[in-house]
């Protein structure tokens, strides 16, 4: 399996992300092909015995985080981003991952590899820990504004992603809602429902954000401005919590000791928290395979997004999802 | 200061919200109206001495959590929730609040009390506790679908509030976004970030969700689906972590010690972010007063939501926010 990673994509680029590589080439049955500048990527690789499972794809140009994407798409034509995904197209990497401009990654995906017949729009399937095992909540990004039948897609695609490449079975569905009736929530929610409610899938109708990270509900379905309000919020919400538990655990001298004592304890669970364990959030809908990971990824969470795109290729995810999004006839227009 | 209370809303009622009710007429200046049955109140008030300050007016019915609340208030004509609002029209009180069906309350506050004139729709603004003090989000929960104008009369209002109500000085406003540019988001912020930005407000743009509880950003507008989202989603993640983390300490003995050590500290910083504080979120946009309460409201809770009541009456916040939104002259149809 071949995995073309932008090494030149993330706050801790290229450094962090050939770190990660060369993590995932020693542990896992992959190729990692790094596309980025030959120059700095040599050095990097100096003193790591790879044994040709990581090799370099040179090229002259990146997409710069604040760059907005389909511009800087267009005016430059030798991108990390753009040819990893062109290597996707001419079979040469079966996979790409990337930390970089996360816009720059849908794009170019798109245009390099195309959406899968009949699917509206690709979506961004953030995979969200919680208490109770992982949960995909689709779409974290990709589109804020929506129509029912994407909605509806977004989920037929999260389904057969997490069958076949998160082990789930017969999971469970539900739209993020204001309330758990089927008349609650916004228009575009309770024309959703309907579609959910007539298809075959596990559909268990709303959930309320409280509800989210018990982990009961493993696909999660909402538009992208909602997705992408909510993730950020839970991950703004852990944090704060964690600085304001400290703050009152130091301020006494007992709380002290609390700390020190259950500082691994501490650690412990906000890893379980964390996004590493799976690295990147998968870009569901291209007629091939992109993984979008955090900017701030560690050489871990690459590693690990490495290793999911190397399964996702393997398990034919996308043939599978194909055939799931063809069997729901969707009239336009929805 | 006269304040109606719904004795009968809550999922604790009547007997938590007498006993909060009792505890704000002794504490602060103010008289409660407590509007319920008759017979179960008079019950509850035996042996407290109220001085005087707490009453009863009687009515017969009451509207369910689960009710409909325009069919609810269209059938029956004598629930706790419209007596109180009638109190508010008739003058015999200043202000409504209740911790019952919040759907039943905002629509029998607006049929009973009218909107400001020039506002199109009155919002939910929730009091949320950040690591830097009380935020409001606005709306959170009252309208699912929103123009930019309303978006932007949201924030009119929050700022009329929080100048008015919580000392706020020139709170920062933004609105909720996925990214920090003007050019992120949705149709819905797209258009009311020029809005904003055309006003005399400290609009300081977009705000991720990653960033609210931080507390720096004072006042946050979205639409309320977006901002009801959001508020289960953060409650749920607080609790979801607690969990987590006492699990992950009761695993070994240190950690088992630390939680022990610890145990009034965590209390206490779960204290901080707890909605108690300020025990309701107010209705803002109508010609009067009404405070809407957490259905799970404490005693504590109910108690200072009546003060709040009585703060919003005692400083004319209504005048305040109605000149506000005046001198704003919004075309129709924005």
């Amino acid at each position: 399996m071949k995995i073309a990673v932008d090494a030149m994509g993330g706050d801790k680029a290229p450094e962090v992300v050939v770190q990660g590589a060369l993590e995932a080439a020693s542990k896992f049955d992959v190729h990692v092909i790094l596309v980025g500048h030959e120059a700095s990527l040599t050095g990097l690789l100096a003193n790591h015995k790879t044994d040709g499972r990581v090799s370099i794809h040179h090229c002259e140009e990146m997409v710069g985080m604040e760059e907005s994407p389909l511009k800087a798409l267009r005016k430059k034509k030798d991108t990390s981003i753009g040819v990893a995904f062109r290597l996707a197209k001419e079979g040469v990497a079966d996979a790409v991952i990337s930390a970089g401009n996360s816009g720059a990654t849908l794009a170019a995906g798109v245009l390099a590899l195309g959406r899968i017949s009949g699917l509206e729009r690709p979506a961004i399937a953030s995979i969200v820990p919680t208490e109770n095992g992982p949960i995909i909540l689709i779409d974290a990004g990709a589109n804020v504004d929506c129509r029912p039948a994407q909605l509806f897609q977004f989920g037929v695609m999260a389904h057969a992603f997490g069958c076949s490449c998160l082990a789930m079975a017969k999971p469970k569905i539900a739209l993020l809602n204001i309330g758990e009736e089927g008349s609650k929530g916004n228009e575009l929610v309770r024309y959703t429902y309907d579609l959910f409610e007539k298809s075959s899938l596990n559909f268990v109708g709303n959930i309320e954000g409280r509800e989210l990270l018990r982990g009961d509900v493993k696909i999660v379905v909402c538009d992208g401005f909602v997705g992408n309000v909510a993730l950020k919020l839970t991950e703004g919400t852990a944090e704060s919590m964690a600085r304001l538990m400290k703050r009152e655990l130091m301020r006494t001298f007992l709380g002290r000791i609390a700390f020190v004592l259950g500082r691994k304890a501490f650690f412990r669970f906000a890893r379980e928290l964390s996004y590493e364990e799976y690295g990147g959030a998968p870009l569901l809908g291209l007629k091939g395979i992109g993984i979008i990971c955090h900017g701030g990824s560690s050489a871990k969470a690459i590693c690990n997004a490495v290793n999911m795109a190397a399964q996702y290729a393997r398990n034919r995810t996308v043939e599978k999802m194909s055939l799931e999004l063809k069997s729901y006839n969707l009239g336009q227009g929805i």
